[in-house]
């Protein structure tokens, strides 16, 4: 059945001259293709960021869903209103609350999952051509909203205390050069996908500052702000946003309770708040009754709050596993980050390694990951991030990570000895300056585990 | 706490230059409007297309949702494929087989209602300014979608019969003049929404010719193909697409079981829909998983033929209240359609009468409907959909119906009366010939139960 290929128009498209322009920037993305590959279940996948399920009481959820039909069946089955539930937006504060936000549920919009929040918030804002200014690396599911409205993205460098404000700066100023202002900035700033850094309570004051000065709407992208290991959860930047209008912050229950139901929202300005509803309703005409009171009647009956610890130590512990694994076992010049809550490593590999290339073998070899390359918008990729992946612990058991990272090292490992033999054929090794540790820092960039420089390459 | 307005931006939006061109296009419609007011319980609301689903077993699907978490819960719970579950994609080609369709499930994209699938569609096709083709009147829904991309919308008549395929070949034959090609045709040829028409057999066939030597692709939006009142369903125009290359066909859940699932789809093309894919997982990742197993179980495990019947009983119960009640109530010169099935009458009232003006009037009187101009897109209103409106019969019950248009009826009557009185204020009353009854086709359009000329108005 398969004829017509996806990318790019093909003349077995009949219809390949009628797509809209920005069509035309549709191709399948690498997580696509590795979502069916990681589905395999003799691949240790450590590509996806599907969170661990078995940890739910799915016998407990599995009643209150049948009572949510069976006692508010016409409801929860009918239309609904396009901002969402009114009760489940009370609610949503409240969990907001627990990153210091306070907010009114009159300024919340229901979504199907943060990733349409996303969409509506381009949707709205973003015009083609227009600049989007985002982390580097940054989630791959936003570049792929930003490209289909035709931003033109610019990354910004990071290091292990998440993105580095100095170098937002130079970025406006190199706009403010060319006679452009950007639109947004893209932050994930808590437990950051893919690079698992956190931006620092010091950094998100500076941050906003500079947002707010230069006019740019800060886009707080939070999914995993209630799954750090350490302490209180950090403080969302929304939460000391003085007049509230200068972040739209975008929350989701796909890693606190489950993604299957797809709901997230956005927390925005009334002005804001009134587009994003109109272009929901556009989009779906509402969100999903089912799904919202579902949520709704979850918050409500079961220790939520209990349920996120109980994520959280399976992830701690997932963390761990990975991290002692990479200590143990990835060789001399590779680099990785350290998470305090979230679901992801950045994981730099010494040079000579290109992490797409490496793939296939590693897929043969029965082991996952996202190249980093997934990470950057179009050919804004640096050197040092084509030698990257990301690492994701969240779904297989510890002794499956081990078991990933031992296939990952042997790959590797057969990956630089080819290098050593045959010379540099495949890499980079021009030792160029990277977007994630050119000198906006005089630190060394995400690479607080540094195993010292590299070493054995060709 | 309703500060700014929504509506064109204001002073009080800090971003109110900073939004997409799009979004300047972005009001409130009054659908949404009327959602608010018809959901008073003393309002007969003649307005929303809400499927009635006390007819549906609650106690039975709140069994089977339990189940489907009980035992498919870390699938159900979990992210999904973009695309839509493979043993629903494969129980909605059955689905499609009862209007016509033979289709591969490798062709079928699951979509969050087929309010999605409309959007993704235009997302795909629609650059701004392109010229889309709908009937007069059209979904107001389709409408909103296609304005939100910055569509040129063009209105095609109709008659009893549903589009007429001359006035097609006209507005087709008018664009070539001016150098233009449509990008696509919207339809919803059974059971229209809003005027109650279906496409006849033949027309179907000469539509479809007319597409296909035009290079123009046909959107044919089925949401209401199983809810005919006598004999079989209308055989969809994508059951002769020879090809099957010139029709994207859209399905529903919303209608035939409930619509706060969101569950719907797209039929498409393999090029079409490889975009169509790539355009939802940029919009949120995948549809839900939950809502998808629930619709499958119910599917596999319920009488989900019979449940349909049900509900075509229910509705042909409602219509025929309706239009006895507006043979009965309503005064000379009104007229409207007779639906062999869906949800919806189209009213025309005599001249002189503003639909639009007449609502806050009509909702004091506690009877709510859609006026004719929802309808239409942007300035094209003819005169007569001025004195237009929708009427739903899904969701009250007979007696309620009735009630409604008793309400009606006595509100149009003190309009006729001051109208008579003071003369024209409001109105039209030039004659000025209409989208619905220009001189495409010979027949007096919409209008099978006219009940003779216009009488009393000024």
């Amino acid at each position: 059945m398969s004829t017509a290929s996806g990318a790019g128009g093909s003349r077995l498209d009949p219809h390949h001259e009628r797509y809209a322009s920005r069509a035309q920037n549709m191709t399948a993305s690498e997580i696509r293709a590795l979502f069916a590959v990681a589905s395999r279940p003799e691949v240790v996948s450590l590509a996806g960021g599907m969170p661990y399920l078995r940890a739910l009481p799915l016998h407990d959820i599995a009643a209150l869903v049948e009572r949510v039909v069976a006692e508010q069946g016409t409801e929860a089955l009918q239309y609904s209103s396009g901002q969402g539930d009114p009760g489940l937006r009370e609610q949503i504060c409240t969990v907001m609350s627990k990153v210091g936000i306070t907010a009114h549920p009159d300024e919340v919009v229901v979504t199907a999952g943060s990733q349409q929040a996303l969409d509506l918030v381009t949707r709205i804002f973003i015009d083609p051509g227009d600049v989007v200014l985002v982390e580097a690396p940054s989630y791959v599911g936003a570049l792929g909203t930003f490209r289909s409205y035709q931003a033109e993205v610019r990354h910004v460098a990071m290091d292990a205390d998440g993105l580095i404000p100095a170098a937002l700066g130079e970025a406006l100023d190199d706009l403010r050069r060319e006679g452009r202002s950007p639109k947004l900035l893209y932050t994930v700033a808590s437990f950051h996908n893919p690079a698992g850094v956190t931006l620092t309570a010091q950094r998100r004051t500076e941050v906003l500052q500079i947002c707010r000065e230069a006019g740019l709407l800060l886009l707080e992208d939070d999914p995993y702000g209630l799954l750090g290991f350490d302490g209180p959860p950090p403080r969302a930047i929304r939460a000391d946003d003085p007049a509230a209008d200068t972040v739209v912050y975008l929350g989701s229950f796909s890693k606190t309770f489950a993604p299957g139901l797809r709901v997230g929202w956005a927390l925005a300005p009334h002005a804001v708040r009134d587009k994003l509803v109109l272009a929901s309703e556009a989009t779906q005409l509402c969100p999903s009754a089912f799904a919202q009171l579902t949520v709704s009647a979850y918050l409500r009956t079961q220790p939520w709050e209990e349920q996120v610890k109980v994520y959280r130590e399976v992830y701690r512990e997932r963390r761990d596993s990975l991290l002692a694994a990479l200590e143990e076992l990835m060789p001399p010049g590779s680099t990785w980050t350290s998470p305090t809550g979230g679901f992801y490593v950045w994981l730099t590999l010494p040079e000579g390694i290109d992490a797409a290339q490496m793939l296939p073998l590693a897929v043969s070899e029965r082991v996952a990951y996202v190249p980093g390359a997934a990470f950057y918008a179009g050919a804004s990729l640096p050197d040092e991030a084509r030698r990257s992946m990301r690492l994701s612990y969240c779904y297989p058991e510890p002794e499956r990570i081990r078991e990933g990272v031992r296939r990952l090292a042997a790959v590797v490992a057969r990956e630089l000895d080819l290098r050593a033999t045959f010379g540099a054929g495949t890499g980079d090794s021009t030792g160029q300056s990277t977007g994630l540790s050119t000198g906006h820092s005089a630190r060394q960039v995400i690479e607080p585990n540094a195993r010292g420089p590299a070493a054995d390459t060709a």
